[in-house]
């Protein structure tokens, strides 16, 4: 199975939220993390993008990144959001994408040290949710993960 | 009816991830707006609440405090998040609630200030997510109110 069904299916069977959201994995490595959302079952009462599913795709895509990273080096850990910001920059109005690109090699090393030595470590991920190939929304999440 | 019940009828009919969470509104008022949902359909892959979901019930908590501050002086307004930050400080396990209390009076007497000015205005206001009585998450949202 592709890693993208196996994270969407994930994703649907233990976070009820994104199945009611229609969330789909489009691409799913840690080069990229691609979600997507079709707009209708995430309006809002003016008939655009509801904050709280950008801000819930946004998490998703910074959390999937984290499980990408840790699954392939085939390490079992807990991943939490501990805190996060959002910008949001324009009206959605038709089905919309979160984007992850990685952080700095810089970042990502100095995470594998500290999680090799306290067995937990945090990393700063910032994800662009867009809509029709324009940014609606900015987001940077502080991740955890702690080894389980 | 009830503006409690008049306002969870419009969020579940205009905004449906609010109805997928299974959001009540428990008390909807200028003096304080309390908001809760039950743990089940927010649940995330470790069997607590779903940070999407801790994200949302806050940012609606916000908007219906501005709802109804803008509906008690029957003004039609367009009511938007432009930006929030949240702080997750302990894990959800059991149904949680979303917290407003105003901000100062100043900050209101500003922003109505603005508002006639303008034709809009900004006001930050501030959310508790609680379960079992304990702060769970610290929501901090900005939100705009653009005169219809």
């Amino acid at each position: 199975m592709l890693l993208e069904a196996t994270l969407e299916q994930y994703l649907h069977e233990h976070i009820p939220l994104s199945k009611a959201m229609g969330l789909r994995v489009e691409v799913a490595s840690q080069e990229r993390v691609l979600l997507g959302c079709p707009l209708e079952p995430n309006l809002n009462h003016r008939g655009t993008g509801f904050g709280g599913s950008i801000a819930s795709i946004a998490t998703l895509a910074g959390w999937s990144w984290l499980w990408i990273l840790m699954r392939d080096k085939s390490i079992a850990a807990k991943l939490v959001v501990r805190k996060s910001t959002i910008d949001y920059i324009a009206s959605v109005d038709s089905d919309f994408t979160a984007e992850l690109r990685p952080p700095p090699q810089e970042a990502i090393s100095h995470f594998w040290d500290t999680f090799e030595r306290r067995g937990s470590a945090r990393i700063e991920l910032k994800v662009e949710v867009l809509c029709r190939g324009e940014e609606a929304a900015h987001f940077d999440g502080t991740f955890v993960a702690i080894r389980s």
